[in-house]
């Protein structure tokens, strides 16, 4: 059996928290000898500036680089809130989606059916709801340079941020979302607002060539991103991928996990290119969810987006998408049987804590 | 009495239609002795296109910026899909936005009671909205250069999008929303993306200088963009007056008017400053709504959108806020009533047509 190598930074808030409930699946896995995992520890976020003023060391760097996969928790919270920009919690993050060259985000959101009554829309509106955000997450006004604030006098200041895209870039992220829909209902559709901005018009001129050239057989619509989030307010299930730049991709998979009424339990998959060589891909897991500093270290965070994001781990990096199914499987059968964190509770359903969740889960499996 | 001069730019696709009950509507202020309003029409948009081979004419801008106020239906459509990004229609407004300084950009989010149901949100998180955002509509992503696209050879292309912010631009949208929020619950939500973006950086101190210099007794929160749709969609009632960039104001905006279940009854209004000498400041208003090409010239529009924008002239260009007050009660008594236009329409409900609503709402005043 293949040793794999995994780099858990639990980071700030309710990170270590969730990340615990995944270490306990992890060790059962290797006591089991279902699989043959390696983990190693690292500190990102706000937990590597207390520890050593970056918002993540080289050390750890290096770890992530050399990792099969990485797997995330959440950063940031107030107590950061004052430090330096480039030292920031985020700033930990954002280096390691552009060093390990994670272009491709994959969010979905799913409403889970005994949870549909927890969304914010009508139950008709969500119920069955399953589409996936690929999100650009290496480019856009994220990296783009000059990033600057300028003092220009006067007590005047000048802040600009660069947005940038070059064609190889949406040519593979609009790769990525027509493989996925293949699997899936076979439609994509991609946001930009062509009407206000260059790379707007760039990424549906991309788009609509992939399409044509190498995927002609998927359905692709074009839509603004604002109507776009219209559209997903209104009557989400009429989507099945949606594919949208970095800042947009944000905007809109937050919105699409919020309309499902359980952002507790949303995974999310950030990967690079395949190695023609090793076959492998550079792969970072994390929920969807942040760090709830306002909960943290009270044995309430619901673990279930970080254990589905290690169950995104092994179907995308590792294979074992039999294996990923049963822990979906077990989240499903964990949730009919009525166990809920106080996130996703309602009357007449019991409060299970972090520690509660994530036992019943394994027990299931 | 005074005479205001009015520019009405009926624009594309159900914009005549609807600024045809406007017209009805201003005919009969002037016929009653209410007002004295001298109108002159103008294209804009594909019908400016059509007609010239520009977004808007040169001489058509001058009567933009000779006239009282602007009364703009919608522009686009598939029809000029393919027309040079220089002349596509929303360059017609963008230049309205630019060259009349209409920086700060309302967009109330009312949910009319009659339709609450009209949401895919619970009529519970629904009903009773009134929320107000305040999006920045003259700087940004939308007028940053450089905004270019070059072509780098090899096949490959870089679009550019610059995203600019002073700390003026900041400080004049800023005191609109707390100087609006004084008015209404004395609350102010500022949005941006901080820890990712410079401009969001920026934002965020210069709104908590104004904030703390100027209007201490208004409460501000900050959110980051991204959480703050989530918010939106959750439980849009915890806000107040939302103040943002122009893009995130773009998108924040019309998930708000989704919200409501109401997007053909939701006005705006852009307001440049006011003049020191003729305290008159230049203003544009319109609907939320775009142009609707596929239910265009069939009647069907719904022209309370239109109408209730003119009734935001009535009350911040012409200070006639009691006639306001009177347009938006005959809107509500007409709804009341039952009467629907056929985007509105539930089940033992009457569907009126544009002329019909136009008139109803008439007859009502
Ligand atoms: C934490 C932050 C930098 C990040 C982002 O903006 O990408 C987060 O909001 C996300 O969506 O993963
Ligand atoms: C038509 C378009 C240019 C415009 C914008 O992006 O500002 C529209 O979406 C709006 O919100 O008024």
């Amino acid at each position: 059996m293949a040793t794999h190598k995994l780099l858990l930074l639990p980071g700030d808030g309710i990170g270590p928290e969730v990340m615990g409930e995944v270490k306990r699946l992890i060790d059962w896995l290797n006591a089991a000898g279902i699989a043959k995992f390696e983990t190693d520890t690292g500190l990102v976020g706000g937990a590597a500036y207390d520890a050593h003023k970056v918002s993540i060391s080289e050390g750890d760097m290096v770890k992530a680089k050399d990792a099969d996969a990485v797997i995330f928790g959440a950063v940031g919270g107030p107590k950061w809130d004052a430090v330096p920009y480039e030292v920031r919690p985020e700033a930990g993050l954002l280096r390691l989606r552009k060093d390990l060259a994670l272009f491709a985000n994959l969010r979905p959101a799913v409403c889970y059916p005994a949870l549909a009554d927890a969304s914010s829309l009508k139950r008709e509106a969500v119920e069955g709801l399953d589409i996936v955000i690929v999100r650009e997450l290496t480019g856009g006004v994220y990296f783009g340079e000059p990033k600057t604030i300028t003092d220009l006098g006067n007590g005047q200041k000048r802040a600009i941020d660069t947005q940038v895209y070059d064609t190889y870039e949406i040519e593979r992220i609009g790769r990525v979302a027509f493989e996925l829909a293949k699997k899936r209902k076979n439609k994509v559709t991609s946001m930009e607002k062509r009407n206000v901005m260059k790379s707007g018009v760039l990424w549906n001129e991309v788009m609509t060539q992939v399409h044509k050239r190498e995927y002609p057989d998927v359905t692709l619509e074009h839509q603004l991103a604002d109507s776009g989030g219209m559209m997903l307010v209104k009557w989400p299930k009429q989507f099945d991928v949606i594919v949208t730049d970095n800042l947009f991709g944000d905007m809109l998979s937050d919105i699409a996990a919020m309309l499902t009424g359980s952002l507790g339990m949303l995974p999310s998959a950030s990967l690079g290119e395949v190695d023609v060589k090793s076959k492998k891909r550079k792969a970072l897991y994390e929920p969807v969810h942040g760090s709830a500093p306002d909960i943290a270290g009270k044995g309430l965070a619901n673990p279930i987006a970080m254990i589905s994001s290690f169950g995104m781990a092994l179907r995308y990096s590792f294979d074992m998408g039999a294996l990923a199914d049963k822990v979906d499987a077990a989240i499903a059968a964990v949730l009919a049987s009525g166990l809920r964190t106080a996130d996703i509770k309602s009357e007449g359903t019991t409060a299970a804590s972090t520690t509660q969740m994530g036992e019943a889960i394994l027990k299931e499996l």
